[in-house]
């Protein structure tokens, strides 16, 4: 998990691919300034931080939103259920209808009829909403044949610990914005537009630093204290669409423009965690607690000197150090976007802390992104020992929707 | 509830009396600009995005911090019953601790030992640290004596569902900041301090608006949509500090520069909330929900007409409306400061959202404030067949710590 998250910078990088709107505000705090794709002024400029709240993400596009946008400070995760009796009809208009409350609150207008108000007086907040079907999802709908394989269930993994009751669903929900109010706004509205179709199964609350926080341009912290996303594919790399979306010409074919998310719920056993001297806690990660740079030196962005013995004649980073084992060239090129929330329901019965990450993870087939990574972690990751996978969720999150077309239009209605 | 909340312009021109220090970023956005008590520029000045996380609170002054800082975005309310064979000597050693971290913490710094990181690459980013003792606390310290007659139980009320696993506790922490890693660290810095003399007995999780998520300068909105604070005590009201602050010649007078504080946690509702219509959720409050001003005219900060009556001939603002019942001139001048966090933490086992209040108010005595208002409104308030009230605390918030001092020393000591 030290790689977990995702460079601001460079995804900002990326904005007019992906459909990310800047107003005067650019990308907000924390992310480096950087051109805002339509020409005006950069992030960090007079006056960012009163316009925060207009800042908008593009809810059209070829590939929906909340996949490349930078992280926002809150996040709400949902799965819902088809309700008995609801199939293809049902969930075709369910989703058009959660696409035209997207597209509204990503703008930052009120929700149609009786709006809470709760979102009153912000603007979009740089709001974004994804949708993903579940496996299950097509077994309810007659959809069977066009069920990707993607989507078969994901291996056991020793570590695992799930909760049936909060692990998958029929369709999957992100919700992401700078402002927890917007973000519970987007939350309440789409649960009503489901109201009869669909029913939540589970809902998760994550959170990430505020914008404005720190200067630290690239990375985000975990709870663990480590930094975060160092490895992600950028993309800037040429082969970052390649992992992370399905092709023009993939299989099925509405998939196009797609990607497949993988949701963990993964406690992190702070308690133990925190007993560890840094030496020691460094030692598991594989890189500095204080900049992110691999243990055989340079910075955040310097590449591990994997092979690189100490005095005692031994590798500098451990064989089992959590960076070693998810890197790349360690797994047959495996690689997936990880842009994740923390999140903290207090403490449980035992007085532990309930805190952890609720994993997102992009790529264009689990079984050359999460799949081979989290089995290689199964086997020997030395920070298996401090955490705890007890919620999983694999969707199909479908290409961004043209104008005038809702999300899942070409699955629903092909 | 219509009225939680606070004056955060207000509030921010007493800056020099409560002890606020601001950087360059002054009150942060969502706060109008006020001059800094430094005499730097005010809020949303140039850059002020990239400086959030400068913003200092102070930890010594005449009252604690947390009282009369504006809001924070982010929150963690939690109690503490010291552990078996705790007593004063070991509370006194407890709070010294918590005093040294508090204010390193506040100012940035790490917290001493093995720091978790998790803070690390922020600043103070307004991190207050506010600590009180519960009634059992003074049985169980052998100061039975120095208990104020103020922590006696509150009354029942027939509204309340209290869980009292949730309730009270011998010690509270309130912590706020707006970025959610730096409370967070905050909070676990603190538990840790505490290990050995005293144990979690609960703990809950709130957020407020994001700074410049919106240009409204004076309120937030809760999660009902409701505008909340418009007829807080202002501290440029000549009584603002006797209705908040324990006199200097108070009783008791270790409690000197002190509060009072009830902690509720209020569950809204909100399925049967949102079933309203908009004039029918404004007649349970009696202030149009679009700018919070009351439904007999003029704006958020326009007195209520409270006797004017409609073409019915029945009075305008119904006589349950909630912000007719909270009105001083209709308890004998009743008031509190009200400082609340909004909180989410999912769905309950019926489906329902678990969302609503963590309703923070201040008194210098709670027989003129909270237990007053609040025995009107168990009598008839509108509001209260959409609220629950599930979770109660009462303590006794010490004067703040001179240079020097740590909080409750003059209790602890005497």
């Amino acid at each position: 998990m030290a790689d977990n998250g995702i460079s601001r910078r460079r995804l900002l990088g990326t904005a007019g691919a992906t459909g990310l709107a800047l107003g005067a505000a650019g990308g907000a705090a924390g992310y480096a300034a950087a051109p805002a794709s339509d020409g005006s002024a950069p992030a960090g400029s007079s006056s960012a931080l009163a316009s925060l709240g207009t800042d908008e993400v593009m809810f059209h596009g070829k590939h929906q939103p909340g996949i490349t946008t930078p992280m926002q400070s809150r996040g709400h995760l949902a799965a819902f259920d088809l309700a008995a009796g609801a199939g293809r009809k049902e969930a075709a208009a369910l989703l058009r209808r959660w696409s035209a409350a997207a597209e509204r609150l990503m703008a930052g207008k009120p929700a149609d009829g009786e709006d809470t108000a709760v979102a009153r007086d912000a603007g979009p907040s740089s709001l974004s909403v994804t949708f993903g079907f579940g496996a299950s999802f097509f077994s309810r709908t007659g959809l069977r044949k066009q069920r990707p394989d993607a989507l078969n269930p994901l291996p056991d993994f020793s570590s695992d610990r799930l909760d049936k009751a909060r692990s998958n669903g029929d369709l999957w929900v992100q919700i992401g914005a700078n402002d927890p109010l917007v973000a519970f706004h987007a939350l309440r509205a789409l649960q009503r537009e489901a109201a009869g179709t669909a029913k939540v199964r589970w809902q998760m609350n994550g959170f990430n630093r505020s914008p404005g926080a720190t200067a630290r341009p690239l990375t985000t912290r975990n709870l663990m204290g480590q930094i975060d996303g160092s490895n992600n594919p950028k993309p800037s790399e040429k082969d970052f669409d390649r992992r992370v979306f399905v092709p023009e010409d993939g299989d099925p074919a509405w998939m196009a423009g797609g990607s497949y998310v993988v949701v963990r719920r993964i406690r992190m056993l702070l308690d133990d965690w925190e007993k560890l001297g840094l030496t020691e806690q460094e030692a598991v990660i594989g890189r500095h607690k204080s900049d992110g740079s691999p243990l055989t030196g340079g910075t955040e962005t310097t590449e591990p000197k994997l092979d690189k013995t100490g005095p005692d004649g031994k590798v500098v980073i451990p064989v089992n150090a959590h960076a070693r084992i998810t890197r790349p060239d360690q797994n047959g090129g495996a690689a997936m976007l990880r842009r994740p929330f923390s999140y903290h329901d207090g403490f449980d019965a035992k007085g532990e802390p309930d805190a952890g990450l609720l994993f997102v993870c992009w790529q264009a087939d689990p079984m050359t992104g999460f799949i081979p990574v989290q089995r290689k972690l199964d086997r020997g990751d030395a920070l298996s020992d401090f955490i705890r996978h007890e919620a999983s969720g694999l969707f199909a999150v479908p290409g961004g929707a043209a104008k005038g077309e809702y999300v899942g239009q070409r699955l629903l209605e092909a």
